[in-house]
């Protein structure tokens, strides 16, 4: 397994699997001096966290990170941080040892690897957005020195949907309610969505927004890692991730140009955002606003048919803890993965931001 | 501008503006031994031209690729592959010189580099795109080696609506077809409107399907590398791509589990493919499926609100040649980029394919 | 601070400074079923620890590392492997606070990050080997599935040299005698010498070896990344180094190519390895032997003029626990780093191995 | 092959054969807003071109660069920089069909890739040097912007060694010599040998050193990517390198610390610099001095033993054009490579030049 990494100058390496010791994370080219808000962090591991909202497991994990690394004082000493977050809460029922859930990556893991960690999924189990979760909160506080903040919410839950378009959303608002929807009547709606998925033993899909504010102009290198296309391989590398939107997204398809376009206003303002605040691929001062579409998560209280290792047919029987929705506990997973592509396109840009041919 | 190289083991780095001298590209880490069906790279090139399909511009560029390095005998040697367009067909009135195009990359390169290239467009203008379709070209003659092919299509056109789904397109009548459709009839109904659009003096998006067969189980880092991760980098990088998603994608948030997931029959054969191919982000199989949205190409003949660099408002007055679709031209596009990212997580695959935990 | 992670394929993510609460690592890339020897990974931590061999330091350390992901059962999974070796024996007396030892990374620190850590050099200390050793041994547990081996041993102690060429050494001997030099009268000598240099409250520079057997030939990318430039790479990198040198090496350059040639035999068999097993970049199946020159260790019992962080002249007293030179402990070091660069070079030539211009 | 791009930040990417069309590269990462000064590229060129200077070939390349993307004006626009020297001077009789020159990459090459081009030598010609020379060419011209020069300079040729130190040579004074040696009386000497080594039919070693003022304290990452680490990968990828050595090198692993350290006088100014201008990995603001060792070149005029592909045992019969010596043609392609890793360097350190500890 490659592929640990992500990041170009900002990077983040995670390790840990689900029911082993714990899961953790390097944070290396953080630049030295960065006040770390350990608070901050442990907001952002709290939302993570299941604990009695609707749609969450039992798993009660105290998430409770540990930094190894990388800080004197409250401070970042620009050595690399690495952090840890040991597993306490592990139940070791949730796969039927040799038998493939489907639409998981059970079955993937195993033809590659000739492995899967049957105890809890190892690699493939949510618990390695925690690792995620941490360094995108460092990641934060350093776009927190540029005045930028990420905002993810919930646009989505199965069937109840929020109409509302990303420019006319509160962003004060989204914390206040349970599952980070910005409207307390839609959010008191898709809690009861959720509660009747997990009353009849399924799960459902979901679709997270994110809303990045005071994002620097120039963020993005315009041709292969366009500014959007390395947020889309950062978010569709969230488990359960099947869709990404920038700006107005799919909907941009069935649009005409003169409808579409963002026109400039005086001083090069824009009268509107359907662009998503990234124009050839590079950040244009305007907000970033994305959505990630999620699949149900596979796991569900019912028999399945499936196979074992040796392909004879057989039923999956229910076990284990699972969430029936990525959502509440994605959304700092979401913001995580903004705050890092960000981060590392603003450190980036730091490389040339001196120069320009008008010199 | 860093970013002009995609890929880890196998690269593509591109080079070229719109209007300069000609635009190229050199692709390391390709395996000496592959016969280089040049035909096949000139038909791949050809799909890319405009020439007379209803949406396209007069821009008329023979694309003649030539090869630069790389190749002995019709073999590639294992040396970098480079490759050369010369530029013929230019005209130098595409841009009016000063004024920005409404989302477009114009103003977010004159911020960040000090500099835009008024006559043609540079790196901004989807001429690079041809870079991409050769790259990609090569990399399918490698895929091909293991048998697996790579097919887009065209799925939407503004308001005009491809319906079938993925499982039952005939692929083999894709390229039947003026814009690629597999249905001949619906082919029918894109043209009509893209013609409606082009009298408008409008502009209109697109969503564009790709497929892709004989994907061996195996392929994809799954992490942060996961195999729809990296294809959602590497279509998001096409220029007015505003969309991803894999297999169901945003269909999915929609959807129950036990709708959802993709049951086994017996010898891990799947009843359905609502992932895509695609399992906690590695291949398992299936044909490999994903759909891309592209906003309204931004030239429109028509008068639009706009700045100049001071600032100051200004009309920005029609000019140049404009498609207005990104259909059909970026369906061998979409293919490239598919193929690009393919062929590199089969080479990757190849470095731990020998070992396995069960040994 | 960026750099902390080495390699392409298989890399390393080192992390943790040499007081705080200790060092670890992350190893990905690193194939699934490989047998873990956790003898063997103590072996080589052994070689490193210090504890009365001449010319080490009182700092006693456990090096008890601690695997906290990717194995199960004693196989490695696929996952990443990350492992932890706590500090223990910490002493705070290493640094005269605010004074800059002379020839030492603490100016240079201080004046890029704005921070040294002078209890204990933080990322500067030796101390972070520790973590190349473990994954340099495992990268060695990977290679010796192919049967390679890697062999460090000293060439040179101060003014005492080992006359012995590579291809004569008898690699069996190596461990047999303390400070890693084959010849036992020889190595007597060094260590007379290291204790004379300690008694003297002085340092001293020194040359080590390294050859690896049955390295497949193919290994190593002949322009950029030729398997010596990765190797003069990787152990430049070891605190101290100052010279490295493939096969005969400056010797070379007063040489004439008539007696320098490595002429062949039958059957591709070569007469000589001066050129120490790599020709044009690429491993040719010969034995690959290198040397590397590291300068006296900066720390010595004696004032030395210096400076303090304003810049004032200030004399550094005598302080802390320092070896005196760099042998023995650096053995297990260079290995460490030639075998990281071996193994990742292998898994690298996988990816086109079974592709060549003549089929 | 892989490894045809070199440098993290900006990046330089290198194609073509010895007797294809050309060779060429692409140098991505460069900011906009540079003067290119087309001449200083010549004289950089001109240094490498042969032409009757003592131990070059009769090979005459025009060497005229043609620039194929990224400039406008004189001055970079941040796209990336494309360029293409043309192959006009080509002789088809280097090698000998099928049989394999000794100490050369011919064996090896055609062990990996199943090609080897007799035609010249391909890849591993010294021909694609040239590309190094224009990208370093480029790295200079941004590194001069901050007023940061690179000279390198003939130390050794075969037994014939200048003596001067690194601290003593007068830079300008390198140019004045026909083979870059900056002492008059030692330059004729190198000729002498060199003239009397080509009348042997012979070939012969060197050493060049070279030396970069101005630079900047904080470049480098002090752990893997020391920056004397980058170095040292950098030109040990020269063709014939087989050892490097930065300041004192391996006469500094004879030395005791009382002698070796560079002390500090007021305002943290060194007394020497035996380290050569680096501490820790990272540049301490004195000149950064390191050195290279060539072997003799390969190709000698005199028959020698060797093998055909089979195996057989066969003399290679003397052919071709060789220079004997890599001297003076090296000179250029050494400062290349130190330019690019440091303008690299420098591009880095700009992404956390403006956070430190102490803010």
């Amino acid at each position: 397994m490659a592929g640990n990494t992500i990041g170009k100058i900002l990077t983040l390496t995670s390790f840990g699997e689900s029911h082993g010791k714990g899961v953790g994370g390097v944070l290396d080219g953080f630049p030295a001096g960065i006040p770390i808000d350990t608070n901050f962090i442990g907001i952002q591991l709290q939302k993570r966290r299941s604990g009695g909202k609707a749609g969450t497991s039992a798993r009660n994990e105290a998430d409770q990170v540990e930094f190894l690394s990388g800080l004197s004082q409250g401070k970042s000493t620009g050595a690399p941080i690495a952090f840890w977050l040991a597993n306490q809460d592990v139940n070791h029922t949730s796969f039927q040892e040799g038998v493939f859930k489907p639409s998981h990556a059970a079955y993937t893991y195993w033809r590659k690897y000739g492995f899967f960690d049957y105890d809890g999924g190892g690699r493939a189990s949510a618990r390695e957005t925690a690792v995620r979760v941490v360094g995108g909160a460092l990641a934060q506080l350093l776009l927190l020195r540029e005045k930028v903040t990420v905002h993810a919410y919930t646009r989505q839950v199965g069937s109840v949907r929020l109409e509302t378009d990303y420019q006319e959303i509160h962003l004060e608002k989204i914390g206040q309610n349970s599952l980070f929807c910005p409207d307390e009547e839609c959010n008191r709606r898709m809690e009861e969505y959720l509660m009747r998925i997990q009353a009849e033993n399924n799960s459902c899909g979901a679709v997270v927004g994110c809303v990045a504010t005071n994002v620097p102009y120039g963020l993005g290198e315009p041709v292969y890692n366009k500014l959007h296309a390395d947020l889309a391989q950062a978010v569709m590398g969230i488990n359960a991730a099947k869709g990404f939107e920038m700006g107005a997204g799919f909907r941009a398809a069935g649009m005409n140009g003169s409808d579409y376009n963002d026109l400039f206003s005086a001083n090069h303002r824009l009268q509107s955002n359907r662009d998503g605040g990234i124009q050839g691929g590079i950040s244009n001062g305007e907000n970033i606003c994305f959505s990630v579409a999620f699949k149900p998560v596979p796991g569900i209280m019912r028999p399945q048919e499936s196979c074992n290792e040796k392909g004879g047919e057989v039923w999956l029987q229910p076990s284990g803890r699972n969430d029936c929705c990525v959502v509440p506990r994605v959304i700092p997973v979401v913001e995580a993965m903004a705050a890092l592509v960000l981060a590392d396109h603003l450190l980036m840009y730091k490389t040339y931001q001196n120069y320009s041919y008008q010199q």
